[in-house]
């Protein structure tokens, strides 16, 4: 998968229906942020549980792309963890995702999701499994 | 917060926004389904990790609010952690969530996703806190 | 890996040192039990979280070797993950370990643990990388 | 329980039993060492995974009790995750326990466990429950 198709996928999915936007990507830092609206929130005006996942999670498999050895190899994630730490208030919304591992078989990338005031809400970690060529 | 200030804020938040549906409700059951729709998938057509996380979550924090000693505790998701199984095919998915602990004070859920074909795609276990009345 | 030459390393390393004895071993269940000696407690009389995840660890690594493809392969455990539900009170521990997948490059593995009284104490789920032969 | 029961306990412990020895403690930051010695490894001669585990959340552990509001407070970790980075040789091991969040009901902590060339073989996260005095 190349970096460019992983952004055209990302247009038509979750990642773009949440309004994901990257805002800098290089192979060990990838930035981005998403606006938390009506539909990204609960009831409490907490930012909504799984759209930090579903946002931390498109972060990292886009970093992890951007590592990948070639444009036949492909990504996909094994698992992940989600630590809550805060609640976000609405609007803006960033994460960062960096690698703790990039190994041959698997990566293990790190997502720091902070709030508009900055305040770090969530940490991800996830593993990413690296998809030889078939 | 009763089941039913749940369910009319999963109709405007993110559980509504992936027409993720209840289909019962027992204090030590839960289960729903959404559809695997465009924006639910990955350019491979495998459904998107983060609406399965979504998802997942959405239906356990049911069962926890189902759960509560009265409609003036609430609840959080502090963890999550999802281990992703297998590719799910577009379609129907299912989530079933059931308690492994309900204490005082936490309680921890887990949740089986299945795709159309009733094939495990991914397992999710959650930590809820239980929020007392203020 | 042959499980002879797992079992004939246990006992040489932290598993044969914590006591944990196999109770019986099919490729798709695997059950162990140790004493929770002095060593084995903390100062509330709990059983100790490293001992249960060693325990773990070790019970489910067994239940991969033995659904490895040869002896040629092996398997080391990328990462797990434990919910304590429970204190567990002095005395014998229990543990049996179950496969939710079994794929050609990993495995995830389901381990209870039980107390003497039976109480489920600890619940951990760890994924095994599949090691091709070199 | 005030640092010095903790320590105190510890001792008899696993933790003792390990041969964990602290070698600085703040309360944002707790480091310790233990030698990998032949109950520590698997027949690989790598660092043995539950080793790993028990030394974190020793470390961890005792990073929560200095940061307790007071001494009739107690903590216990509720949930643990592991990701397993590289192989550690013989020797020395190295973890080092930061918090990521003190909160008044939960603490999460990171371990960051080095091998002898101070190379990152594990991350461990872990959640801490404040215990109010009985």
């Amino acid at each position: 998968m190349s970096p460019a198709e992983f952004l055209a996928d990302h247009e038509t999915n979750l990642g773009g229906h949440l309004a994901i936007r990257f805002t800098s990507h290089q192979r060990d830092c990838v930035t981005a942020e998403m606006t938390a609206q009506k539909t990204h929130l609960t009831i409490g005006g907490r930012v909504h549980g799984g759209a930090i996942m579903a946002f931390a999670d498109t972060v990292a498999a886009y970093g992890a792309v951007l590592n990948l050895p070639s444009e036949q190899h492909g990504t996909t994630t094994i698992e992940s963890k989600t630590s809550f730490l805060g609640a976000g208030e609405p609007g803006a919304v960033y994460a960062e995702s960096r690698p703790l591992h990039r190994g041959r078989t698997t990566m293990v990338w790190e997502t720091t999701i902070r709030s508009q005031s900055r305040k770090v809400i969530a940490m991800v970690w996830q593993t990413q499994m690296v998809l030889q060529p078939r």
